[in-house]
């Protein structure tokens, strides 16, 4: 059998292979159950935590796929092959770039509450290389690989509000400063023993305003500083349709991102804890809502119930429900889903209409926008009934102090995250230069950044004549 | 509870249900060994239970995935964007539904054995709201997300038969009444305590009439009170293909739902049992021998192997081990599977040419005739060796009494279901309309229903030019 | 820490941290307890293993879906539903034939270390018929779950270097010799105790040579004896590009084959070990290391990053690192990927120009060149610190031995499996005939050997006009 020559050969890996977990006693009871002494070896809980830890880990990498569909669906047909290589090179850059360096800025010993310091530096130094075959550093390999995961999706975020222009080496330099100082500096205020937005007592529980927020402020940021994609606005500055062109996997995009969703929130938990299953629960119920919310709006605004918007929607209740899944009822998830979903539609259209920032997938709206919502439902719908270690009730419940701290939460991360993308992105367009010319743009991205068709195939249209570069 | 019943009457698979792990022992023996309590920590046995609930939820709910991917990509262009719509609202307001009222009319007190009750009815009332931090509660919420993402996919089942002609409100208005009252109903005879053909010994493990029969005989209802797509018949009758747009999609919809099927069927046993693992390998064996069988007989009949057949045969596989994977021999399982295959290309022929029901997707075949089988199959292939919980062995082991039971569910939850259905149907057709236009079929319900189209970039065929209208 | 800081400030959700599973003693205190011997109830080990088992099983059943979209992917769209239609019947024929003599082979009493032979060869006998209900027979159902699917996985991986030129029948039938033959004899060399590669001392973790080599060199045979598809060389024997029909396809194929991967290498630890988290991190890293790698390759190399190559090149830093992610240090993680993803792009290059293979996905480069590259790893940067089941240290380290044992492996192996594939190869085409007509080949699989279309809604070009068959 496969398993027991591994077994074998693998001695220095395993467990040491009887935990006597049932420690006896006085040898007569111990002859009397000898011989069901395999039986009673029980699964130690370290090992459960890292068996959740691992599955939520693997959902979570897996909606690298989610955002990547999502992405291309909802963009044109001649981008698709550059935003798949953004995404698979994000995660790619994230993984190593984190490993490197984010890891210790995010975890490390704190400096003032801003910032992690490690003297190890290369993640978790040698204690990881000279301990595999211990419980306690194979729970540090399972934490690490949840919290890189993490780490990608942040990085990715930015892509979609960039999407359609950015130049491919632009984008590269900019994800790797993401993953290795805005994400982890930012992780390290909310969630590192001594951050100082845990010393107020902000309570982010899985990353509404860590993970979305902070993508899409840099994604904001990126947007403004390329300007809109050639043919999005007409001469008088009114928005035109642009249409994602694959709607199908748009679709699957939102499915794959809610099944790595569950990972996400209920993972958070960090260990097989008594509250995974709750989490998991009140997660899918604001996805639902978020979904009936954006159908709703759009239904009623545009007399038909629009899919991208609902597809939309159904994130926007997912990012919503981050930060609180762990603070609110059953009930008060219904509404952090729905009012999310709701918000999603508007803020897109205020956003494309009102301050004319062309972000083609709704990116600053369902991360960061709806973000903000879910940080600040943690002080409106926020139970400490639910959630003892919020500093008071949501101010439905009677309490302030909380909604004061996720309200101070969300101001200062935008006030980081937002200027330091923005003179980043100012960098490079200084440097490698940040947007492609207006000839690649119009013949697409694929051809010009990476010599691909996605659909060589197929008769695709080219949606902007020649003609209107002149 | 649908755990309490099924814990029950599964005795045969279940773990010795209390391993006393924790014994012991003289003072001195304890103090000796007390610097490694951390190593002895044990994971609770409920723990593991909440993980693997949580697990297979997680993968039923991909599910809905698997069953959009295949619907749209066996259906027209032009309506994708429809079904794509469909898909994620009405496991949207199954959630909501099931939350409010299924979930009480099926797992509550028993009324007569046809309906269950409950105080609550926002699902388990106050409990689970004011105790989110007990393993007990953990494990209730655990139930109740396993339970949600059954009721989503009996809601999602009807969409394929109704596909590319239903309006959008009359789905979702039908969507409603299926998770609220028709499935619960369902749920409540077979699955909970009290249920009436609980009582007389039904086997359905994890749902191939309570959740896929169920399905089918609403969309058989729905599909029949709307009449055949335009151009699906000539003048003569005889039924002319309309091939399915996206076959790569439909494809990855099939292997979404195998991967999927391994939660719905192994994490049936309602925790972490003794039979899980064995109820994983006869899902996939059937499975394969589904594929096995539809390919085989189109290859036989057609003179070429079918995609659309295999895809729909593999899904026939699956239906048909549903309700007896806790039943069958290995054996049993590949021809339960074989049969369940050959049996769905034969069905949809019928279907489409004897009885003339245009059923765009062949659902009806695969979940509702294949979900029959699947529930005689406990009859037929079911062994008491196996599973002490049968009234007989099968009739392939001398027993009868099985099979009796089991086809007096089949027949019951037909007379329930359809003529349930239908007149829903046709009440909503006197109300909201349940058909769309001809010029709007003809469109495509993309632009008709939602203003949207799925693949703008593309040169899309209209299949049907506009004369035909005439 | 994340951990730290969440745990502390989330206590109201948590376990009692410590479940006092491990009492006591004196009868009295027994007594007092006797109330709460419920929530002591443990998970068995046991229940922990089999539930890791199923987890990784299934992950691996998916990349069957991975496999099938980089497939077609990566052909052209006249072709796709042949795909399909093999990759969802390779796997079904691989679990019924893997079931019915495989296993046996592969893992019966050795004889002389080169077979299994097992009296009971329908799988397990009937042990696992008659004691379904204990944990022991539940754990050899998880194991041939997992092991099902790796075999289902090597049947697969020759499917891509054989794409679009290949009969239907002639594919199916050599999936069968690959299954019920060549797989389980190289699975028994290397997995089974008693192996003679075992004996050895070879090391192939989770698959580099048993899986990945064995599949590439079968389709290496299989892509000789059929030749190059039409129009693949010009007249001078230069080699023409056909690229893939389909990227965001492609690409979505890489993502869920990562995703599956972690369940590959992390799930054969075989039950839930203290190295899975360490061996699903370094997995992750190397799959990234290896995109980064094929990445700049190309870009060095034609001025551009290319996406198809990237795939690749993800799915050859994951190849690399399945023998040796148990053995190396995370830095030696980060080169295996590295240098397997370079490896990738300079194979393809040698393999299509030089040895004028024409290998459409580049199969053979990523499963069988970087399958051998993973094999020497372990020679290379393995280290006896991380598992004291090598041999010697890797070469970096000081060691020679393992090194040797390595190459003696993947030459046998080879010389094994190309032989008995070719052989094979030309057995099929004197018979059943193993090419399809030129007519077919330019009309599509599609329609000549399924009489279907996979996008009858699009307009698909037809990339070679009829009169190039003059």
């Amino acid at each position: 059998m496969k398993s027991l020559i591994r077994t074998r050969s693998l001695g220095f890996f395993h467990l040491p292979s009887v935990i006597v977990l049932v420690l006896l006693c006085s040898s007569g009871l111990l002859r009397a159950q000898e011989e069901s002494v395999e039986a009673v070896v029980a699964l130690p809980k370290i090992t459960g935590d890292i068996i959740w830890y691992m599955v939520a880990a693997f959902l979570v990498f897996f909606m690298q796929a989610g955002f990547a569909l999502l992405e291309s669906g909802l963009t044109r047909a001649k981008n698709t092959c550059n935003i798949m290589m953004k995404n698979v090179l994000d995660f790619s850059f994230a993984v190593v770039g984190f490993a490197i360096v984010g890891y210790s800025l995010m975890y490390g010993a704190s400096v003032g509450g801003f910032i992690g310091w490690d003297s190890g530096f290369l993640f978790m130094g040698d204690a990881l290389l000279s301990n595999t075959d211990t419980a306690a550093s194979n729970l540090v390999a399972a934490e690490w690989l949840f919290q890189v995961v993490f780490a990608a999706t942040a990085a990715t975020i930015a892509s979609g509000a960039m999407a359609e222009r950015t130049k491919f080496i632009a984008y590269i330099l900019y994800s790797l400063v993401v993953t290795c100082l805005i994400y982890p500096v930012v992780g390290h205020w909310i969630w590192s023993g001594g951050g100082w937005l845990v010393e107020l007592g902000m309570r982010d529980f899985a990353g509404s305003t860590v993970v979305h927020s902070v993508g899409a402020w840099a994604g904001l940021a990126g947007a403004i500083v390329l300007g809109a994609r050639l043919g999005k606005y007409d001469e008088s500055g009114k928005p035109l349709p642009i249409p994602g062109h694959n709607m199908p996997l748009a679709a699957l995009g939102c499915f794959i991102l809610i099944f790595g969703w569950f990972g996400f929130n209920a993972g958070s938990t960090l260990g097989a804890d008594n509250s995974m299953a709750y989490i998991a629960m009140v997660t899918l119920i604001a996805a639902s809502t978020g979904c009936i919310g954006a159908a709703v709006s759009t239904w009623l605004k545009f007399g038909k119930p629009d899919l991208s918007m609902t597809l939309n929607g159904c994130i926007a209740g997912l990012v919503s429900i981050t930060a609180s899944c762990a603070s609110v009822t059953i009930i008060g998830a219904m509404f952090v889903g729905l009012i999310g979903g709701v918000l999603a539609v508007f803020s897109v259209i205020f956003i494309e209409r009102v301050l004319r920032v062309d972000d083609p997938v709704g990116a600053v709206t369902v991360h960061g926008v709806c973000g903000v919502w879910g940080t600040l439902s943690v002080g409106v719908f926020g139970s400490q009934a639910i959630d003892a270690g919020l500093v008071s009730d949501g101010i439905l419940y009677g309490g302030t102090a909380q909604l004061g701290v996720q309200l101070v939460g969300v101001i200062a991360v935008f006030l980081f995250v937002f200027p330091v993308s923005w003179v980043c992105f100012k960098l490079i367009k200084a440097t490698t230069g940040l947007r492609v010319s207006a000839e690649e743009e119009i013949e697409g991205l694929d051809i010009g950044e990476h010599g691909n068709e996605a659909y060589p195939d197929f008769q695709v249209y080219s949606d902007l004549p020649e003609e209107d570069l002149a």
